[in-house]
């Protein structure tokens, strides 16, 4: 079966969120985590995924694929299920790559990275693309 | 010998750059090509990472260590030479966690993203973080 890890950073703090309010990442976590995911999906909540100036983030990633990195996220449910859609395609393109026309709004404009299948080093050192 | 692949976006342009000009990406890839890279280290020029925001832009990944996407990069000698440093420090750390001390200048403030290693898949479907 594929398989795929679907990463939430739950530290991200949406501007202006008070510091004694649990962080907005965390409740998108708890949106996802409440969901039903798709098999082979494996949800994570990671403490800092680095994209601390476009909160609420989130990744996409498994060996042999794309990876995808999410930001601007609202903390809500729209985001949880924007999310595990795009997660299903994840799983079920061989090389997990998201056509943006399939994407959902918020994951065309919110993309931060999109990285390409790390090669299984049997090539030459250097490729011009 | 551990490998590692460093990524380079060759179509980022940096705001201002003359449309019939190189794009300032590829010009960043060749002064890294230019240079010595190190053992296990796989250069890649790639179309487009997705950071078009902050360009130009680079990543630096290997399976079963973090990933990382650095931005906001001058197309000069220094990113190249920074770029070159990182990479081989992802090299000869066992999960490729850089620490943010260690780390010149503009690949600290220039972190786009940083992604924990991905699992083998043996575990809960879903962790909190």
């Amino acid at each position: 079966m594929s398989t795929a890890e679907l990463l939430i950073c739950t530290t991200c703090r949406a501007a202006g969120t008070a510091k004694d309010a649990a962080p907005d990442g965390r409740r998108l976590f708890h949106a996802v985590q409440t969901r039903e995911l798709p098999p082979g999906l494996h949800l994570r909540g990671i403490a800092c995924l680095g994209v601390c100036s476009r909160s609420c983030s989130a990744a996409l990633q498994a060996p042999g694929k794309f990876t995808y990195v999410f930001g601007d996220l609202p903390a809500d449910a729209d985001s949880a299920e924007q999310l595990l859609l795009v997660a299903a395609q994840h799983l079920r393109l061989d090389d997990g790559q998201l056509p943006w026309s399939d994407r959902p709004e918020r994951l065309r404009r919110g993309v931060v990275a999109r990285l390409v299948p790390a090669l299984p080093f049997t090539s030459t050192p250097a490729d011009a693309g």
